[in-house]
Order: structure tokens, then C-alpha cells, then sequence
């Protein structure tokens, strides 16, 4: 079966100059695979042709008239931009004929508007948003990131269920296992909601490993942390702010005189081994869990190469049916 | 004035191997300060003479019978264990007759025993824990650390106001930057709780910032930012998750073969600079703030250098009188 992917082209910061590279190559790497570009039709006819196409039927692309941008109102997005290139590419995915979507724009409006068109799945309260961390093993993957912020006890069980279906799904694994994202002093552990959490997960079929801290992401403890959207987001965007922060402080002290240059350049090979191995490019693609249909949020700011990992992901998760195998896991709970 | 600073000699990993040593250094260093160290008068004094204690009347031993371990539960260190060091050290706090108190021991037992024999300052509803992080412009305070999980606005706008005193007392700064830890998803932003902190910041007479997100943190977009204890609990923990796995990854690229270790041994000047630079270690110490004294917290497997440079911000709070600072800056809310 050949998959297809519909691509918000418009989207996030750079629009066309990223999303049509990266279509490209990933329809040169995926030959099971096409793609259809959704938005400004002129633009699109232009940059592809320019690109040179050879991808016959595998590439189309379909005009939508207005783009959503980084600073509309999640409520402008869903209700006044019903042409956009973010709106129509999930029509697609809704209608059946592309089988995910994937955008660079705005993830409120993306959360809402993908929400709005698919629908959840049966038992699902709330959508997640869900994205893998480098860790000192391998990966793991945290939800979730800011999709919701008042979360009860049963939305957290909720994501422990979607997230363990994604990793199961996407590196075929078992029983993958399952944190909560709590605090460790003893008395002061957690709040109530946390608490009733773990009873809840405990009580699972999921593989709940308990409570783990913020240092067990990166130690890699378990397969899948479970937070709610507030504290996945915060720490989300500390780690990206922490990791700047040291490749920036690393690059000055190298930068810092003629001789500190030169063991740069001598050190190449070793510091271009640890940036590809921590390249949160190659993570790009937060998965919005929970939907009748796949959506993959691309970051705002990817490269091609970013944006094509993206696209790789939502193929995957497109091939191994991730929606219905959710779906499944829920009958229980309906 | 002479300052004296009670050690909980026995408290952290460690125990007297980092804790002496530390003070030695610290007198040396520090000759308007005095030490009481409180612990095993047995093993103290050996440890002490071993030394080769120079100090006389500065340095000063206290006995304490028993010591609060870290998996002690804290009703256990609290009401069963009253002669331990960690007590032994916050009662001379409160007694007078040292200026503050400096453990690396279990942080739930030092803030339930600080609180319980100390007591908050009028209007202080709850106390905070407070660290000072690294950013690429210099280091921010980021405040509650784990002490307070379900925060009211009111305590959130109280951390803002001991942190912004904090800043002003150590730092010398007459209107630091306060900024509220939040998402940045505008219809999902923040919490109900959160939001309405907000309103009570703007509203002080702080130099309210407003919202920002985690990667601010690091960006050192404000001098302190305000989260409740679960939040920054989860964040600092995972940021010490994070730089350990890009130091161990660094390190495990740099040790590869002959030729990068070679490397390795070249760039170690820049190596070394960029360590001392982002060095957590002289970052330790935390405050408990709120309090009538003051009580610094160490990280429990600080080293001699790092429990020294708690000790330094234990003697830089008590010569800047900071918790009278804080309850004057209190006596309108009162």
C-alpha cells in the first residue's frame, strides 16, 4: 500500500524553502511513498517545477488560499481560516486521502483545529502531544508537551496508554515501560493528582515502572514519562534552552583566541560525532496522539533535513495503523 | 561583626570527609567568619586535630547524638530524632548564637525542622527553596525548588518577592527582573493558578517581567524566575539529567580510540575552561527562604570545594541581614 502524506507547506518559519526540499528528498528515500503539498498552488507549481520533479503521481499538490501564521489566535485559525494550508491538509487525512498530515505552523492551532476536523478516538478525553528525547541509552519519549494543562488523574492514565502504544508501535516493543513524572522528596511527593495517578497506572496493564525525576528522562529509565502539558512543556523548553546554552559556551571557549581555534580544528572529527549524536534535528516530529487520523507537528524553525524526519515519522506511524492500534487499547475504557 | 555558620557536620553523602575539610578552606578564606561543627564531638575532634586545626576560638565543636539520614522519613527526623546534628545546628540558629545554618542532608527533614524550629516571617505563608542556575548572559535564581507542590497565586507572588530580595541582597541590584514560569501556547497558556499569580505580580511593586517559558531560563531573559516546587523541582532535576549525559556523551566521543583521545589532550585547556564556566559546583547552595534565620541546603554529594561555596552564600545572606530584608519587604502584606 502506497502511503500518503499531506504536507502544510506553508507552514512554520521558513514554509517552501523547507518543505519542498524536504518532500523531495524523502520521496527519493521512501519509494512506498507520496506526497501531496497543500497550499498556495502558484507558489507551489513554481518551486517544484524549479526543483526539478521526477516524482510523477507519487508528488501533487493541492491550492488552499489562506495560511495560518505563528500569531493568529488559535481561534482565527479554526474559524475564520477554513482555507488554509494547515485546515485542508487534515481535511485530507479526514476525507481518506492522505492517511497524515504534517505541519511546521503553529501547534495551537494545529492541536485545535486537528481536534476539530478528526475528532478523538472513543476514550480519549483529551489529545497529547508527544516527542522523543535523546537519553545516555538511546531515547525515550515524553507526553505531554502542552497540549493540556489541567490534567486529571484518568487524562494522565490516558497518555501512559497512548504513549506505551506509540513506543510498542514504533520500535516494536512489548511491553514498554512507564514513568510518572513526580518530585522525590518523600513527604512532599507529588500532588494529589500525581498521586491518584500512580494508583491509577499501577492498576494498568500498562508496564508502570512508578514515579521517576526529571533526571530519569535523560538517564533514559523508562521507555515513555507521562507529565501533564504545563510541566512537559516547561521542561521541554529548559532542556532546549540548557543544551543552547552549553554548544553556545562551548563554541566561545573554542573561539576564543588563535590556538583554542586550532584545537577546534584538530577536534573536529570528535565534536561533529557528539553533535550528530545528540542532533535534536533528527528527533523533529511531535506526535498528536489520541486523534482519529495522524498529525505530526513539525518544529517551527526545522531545516529540510528536520522537516524530513518528520515526514519519516508520520509514514511510520501511518504503516503501522497507530490510530486504530490506540483505539484498541481503549475499548476497555469505553 | 564575626558570623558564625553551624555545620551540620554529618548530613549529605559525605559526611565529615567534605564537611571539614570544606571548613577549613572556608576559615582560611573567610576570616570574618566562625564555625560551629556540629556532629560526633569523637570523630569531629580527630578529624579536627588530623587537620591540623590553626583557628582557636573560630572554630568550635558542638555534640550531637544522632544524625538524619537520607531515607529517614521526616516525622522521623522531626519528632524522634532531637538531637540530631541537622537539629542541633538550625537551634543554634535559632538561639542566637549562630547566624545561619549550612546542612547537605535530606531536604524534606532541613526544611520541616527549619520551619518547625525557626518559624516563617510574618506574612510569609510558606517558605521556598531558591538556586542560582548558570545562563549564557551570567546566572538567574530560580525559586521554589520542591518545598511548596500545590501553590497558591499568593505563594507564587511571595516567592517573587523573596526571590527579588534575594537578588537585591546578594547581588546588589536595586529592581531585579521577575519573570513567572509558564507555557507559551496563547489558548493554552498556563494554568488558572498561574494566570492569576500573574495578575498579583503585575500588580506589586516588583519588577514584574511577566510570563516566561523554560528555555528563558537559560536565555537569562529575568534575574529570578517563580514556579511552584513541582515545576522546579522537575526542571532542575532534569536539567542536571541533561548537562550530565552531554558531558558523559563528550566525554565517552573524546575517548573513542588513540587518535581522539589525542585530540582530547590537546583541547584540554578549552575543555577545562568551558567546565569551570558551567561548573555546578560553585553554584551549591540553596536557600530556605522565608524563614527567622537563615538555613542554606548543599547538595548532598557536594564536595569539599562545593560545601565551601555553600558556606560562602550561608555567610554573604548573614551579613546582609537577609531574612529581616525580606520581612520588611513583607510588613505591608502583614
Amino acid at each position: 500500500m502506497t502511503i500518503t502524506i499531506a504536507v502544510d507547506s506553508m507552514g512554520g518559519d521558513h514554509g517552501l524553502p523547507v518543505t519542498v526540499p524536504a518532500t523531495f528528498e524523502f520521496l527519493r528515500r521512501d519509494p512506498g511513498c507520496s506526497i501531496v503539498l497543500v497550499g498556495n498552488e502558484e507558489l507551489l507549481t513554481s518551486a517544484v517545477a524549479k526543483s526539478g520533479n521526477s516524482f510523477g503521481e507519487r508528488l501533487k499538490i493541492r491550492n488552499a488560499s489562506e495560511v495560518v501564521t505563528m500569531e493568529d489566535a488559535v481561534a482565527t485559525a479554526l474559524r475564520t481560516k477554513k482555507d488554509s494550508s494547515m485546515r485542508v491538509a487534515i481535511n485530507l487525512v479526514k476525507e481518506g486521502t492522505a492517511h497524515a498530515a504534517v505541519s511546521a505552523g503553529n501547534t495551537g492551532a494545529l492541536m485545535a483545529i486537528s481536534r476539530f476536523v478528526l475528532k478523538t478516538l472513543p476514550g480519549i478525553e483529551r489529545p497529547a502531544i508527544a516527542t522523543i528525547l535523546p537519553t545516555i541509552k538511546g531515547h525515550c519519549y515524553v507526553l505531554d508537551l502542552g497540549a493540556n494543562v489541567d490534567c486529571t488523574p484518568e487524562h494522565l492514565l490516558q497518555f501512559g496508554i497512548m504513549g506505551s502504544q506509540l513506543v510498542s508501535t514504533l520500535e516494536h516493543m512489548d511491553k514498554p515501560s512507564v514513568g510518572l513524572l513526580n518530585i522525590g522528596e518523600e513527604d512532599i511527593k507529588g500532588n494529589e493528582i500525581v498521586r491518584r495517578a500512580g494508583d491509577l497506572l499501577k492498576a494498568s496493564d500498562l508496564n508502570f515502572y512508578g514515579s521517576v525525576e526529571g533526571n530519569d528522562i535523560f538517564k533514559g529509565t523508562t521507555d515513555v514519562v507521562v507529565c501533564d502539558g504545563f510541566v512537559g512543556n516547561v521542561v521541554l523548553k529548559a532542556s532546549e534552552g540548557l543544551a543552547s546554552m552549553l554548544v553556545a559556551g562551548l563554541r566561545e571557549e573554542f573561539k576564543r583566541n588563535l590556538l583554542t581555534k586550532l584545537m577546534a580544528l584538530l577536534s573536529r572529527p570528535v565534536l561533529n560525532a557528539f553533535k550528530s549524536r545528540f542532533d535534536h534535528r533528527s528527533y523533529n516530529g511531535a506526535s498528536l496522539l489520541g486523534l482519529k487520523g495522524i498529525v505530526i507537528k513539525s518544529h517551527g524553525s526545522a531545516d529540510a533535513y528536520s522537516f524530513c524526519c518528520a515526514l519519516e515519522k508520520a509514514a511510520q506511524e501511518a504503516r503501522n495503523n497507530l490510530p486504530e492500534k490506540i483505539a484498541s487499547r481503549m475499548v476497555k475504557f469505553v
